[in-house]
């Protein structure tokens, strides 16, 4: 998969570029919405178009414990099931078997774990996960990984790293063998590991550039290691990526963090921050995050942002939302959820334009001058 | 408050007409989604729009005791605390002390009660009712009553009766010698009580018609007493209530309740079912309620009801819907709503149309062949 017309800012890393799939192409730098159930939590396919939304990620995991792959099969894909025409990328489903999945057993082969809903037991392999992945018919498909826990020795580290190689080698191979159960192509992402070791981080890009992926993934980070490991593996792998495809930084994250990835060369992101923070009342603004919630909102009759052009600050007070947190009413998680995912693409697309306009440092300066990380009230 | 256009079927005494008001014209019979709390439950005042919604409902009582007046007064009244640009009603408050509260006394000045939310003590009595209502800035306000509980004696229903008739006469006048606090001009209704006593019932009309108000409420049914008597009691009070005021039955109901009140003469209904039934995915289709929480909707890749024009039945299908109730997905508490609004809204809308073609009894019939009022596995 080639990242098409792209464009690279002069003072970073900084890319633009689009790329196509045949549920139509993406502008990157991306944020995908993590809709983990065949739902982005609260907001309906037009929410979803409305906010900004090109591509959202639907988690294997979940999807094969609750509808499961007849369901999803008989409906025709996860597109059809959900009613979302444009692109989704689907994870492997490994990472929740480790964080979430009663894990019975791991071998060379690959896992065997219980239901959290029902104990039933399931396996999950490199051939297993390229399969469940073709029954959801994504546009993009990610290779079947171990998500090497953190904090990790140098050797844990490496034999992790080795057997999700080998994990993804198979995970390749398997899929070039087979063919989409639908109308549409689909193109396998592989995934960087390595932990926050320089050496091994480099091993693993160039170990996956030379088996040949349509795009590349760094995974493993966001799970507890420093903000600087986090930002300066992601610096270090880019540098041997390709340059002309697509890299995508698993399960990142603060607006902060997207800022700092994009400057060191990523192209596309998925959180479920900006979902889970709405819910819980954060709001995301320019000046940094604020929670609705708080009494000091309750006669604040104007929008979570001024000039803000999501559907919720155009029609809605904060005074109002911080009344429906408080009555419990179900409308406030979808008009905050609306916001924030608007602000991350917001975020985006603001990136994009200064990347295009080669303005990029200056725009990143600006950001983190006004942007207050830890605003007060905010909780995180 | 004129009934304008009047068009009265020759088979029934169904009635089809206008309503103006400073937010708009109300087409009748027509539906009132409920509004509890500033919010009819996981609907935006688009949602409400699209499904066909002309004038929803809210409550003072809860609207009282939050967010509180001060708040909706500094917001500019309900209209702007919500973001709702079409009328609104208002109930007088009356019915949530006796039902919600925890009443600590009543008197012939009226009531005094604890909130349960915080203990705090609160005062309602006609005047302060028609204060309230003057704060939110319904387009129609509701005389404080009392909503005669059932069962009661005939002695026990006239004095409920007699109190409400004098608290009805101080909210007229009260209300006669205030301005509205907004722009836009407020109506008032009386409400006839009477439980299921017809010459109580005939004398209350008889007062309140009297006493003049804008449009006439019928309350203090659907609250326990057999089905007969509700249609009977509404029947009997339409024969003496103004031909060209509305008449509004209060609290009312299901499909078929809103069919036979409609051909009894009535014009408006408020009901928290379509809502309430939506979130227990029990859903409205014309062969009679669905429940799609059951188990043999897992593989239907079908909507709710063919040829429905909801935003729901257009993009979704019951096995998807299953899915997210399943999951305890959100989405699926507004796409429930919705396609339930939108069918109550379809109802009043068909009745209307038989009644301007002078086919309402032919509608009727038609209605109670097709609609299965116990449907296997609906609930209630």
């Amino acid at each position: 998969m080639q990242i098409e017309g792209l464009v690279s800012s002069s003072d970073s890393k900084a890319r633009a570029g689009t790329l196509s799939t045949d549920h139509g192409k993406i502008q990157t730098p991306v944020f995908m919405p993590v809709g983990t159930a065949g739902s982005v939590k609260s907001l309906s396919p037009e929410d979803l178009i409305e906010t900004g939304s090109q591509i959202i990620l639907g988690n294997t995991y979940h999807l094969l414990l609750r509808p499961g792959m007849e369901i999803i099969r008989s409906a025709g894909g996860l597109h059809k099931f959900m009613s979302w025409k444009e692109p989704i990328l689907t994870d492997s489903g490994g990472y929740q078997v480790f964080s979430l999945g009663h894990l019975n057993k791991i071998t060379e082969e690959g896992v065997v774990f219980q239901s959290r809903l029902d104990g039933s037991k399931h396996e999950l392999s490199s051939e297993i996960s390229m399969d469940i992945q073709r029954s959801l018919g994504s546009d993009i498909v990610m290779a079947f990984d171990e998500c090497t826990p953190y904090p990790a020795t140098v050797q844990q580290a490496q034999t992790s790293m080795e057997l999700t190689h080998r994990w993804e080698k198979r995970s390749l191979d398997y899929f070039r063998s087979t063919e989409p159960y639908y109308e549409h192509q689909q193109q396998l992402f592989g995934i960087v590991q390595g932990s926050v070791y320089p050496e091994l981080r480099q091993k693993s890009a160039r170990v996956l550039v030379e088996m040949g992926f349509d795009g590349y993934a760094i995974g493993g980070l966001s799970v507890g290691e420093p903000k600087e490991d986090m930002y300066s593996m992601t610096d270090r792998v880019t540098d041997i990526l390709p340059e002309d495809q697509p890299r995508y930084l698993m399960g990142v994250g603060k607006p902060e963090d997207l800022v700092e990835s994009v400057s060191a060369g990523v192209d596309m992101f998925d959180c479920v921050l900006p979902t889970r923070n709405a819910r819980h009342g954060i709001l995301f603004t320019w000046d940094g995050p604020v929670s609705v919630k708080a009494a000091r909102e309750k006669s604040q009759h104007i929008p979570v942002e001024a000039g803000c052009k999501c559907y919720t600050c155009q029609n809605f007070s904060r005074a109002y939302m911080r009344h429906l947190f408080k009555a419990n009413e179900l409308l406030v998680y979808r008009l905050a959820s609306i916001h924030n995912i608007h602000f991350y693409h917001d975020l985006m697309a603001k990136m994009r334009l200064a990347i295009l306009e080669d303005k990029f440092l200056s725009f990143k300066t600006d950001f983190f001058n006004r942007y207050d990380l830890k605003r007060a009230g905010a909780g995180s």
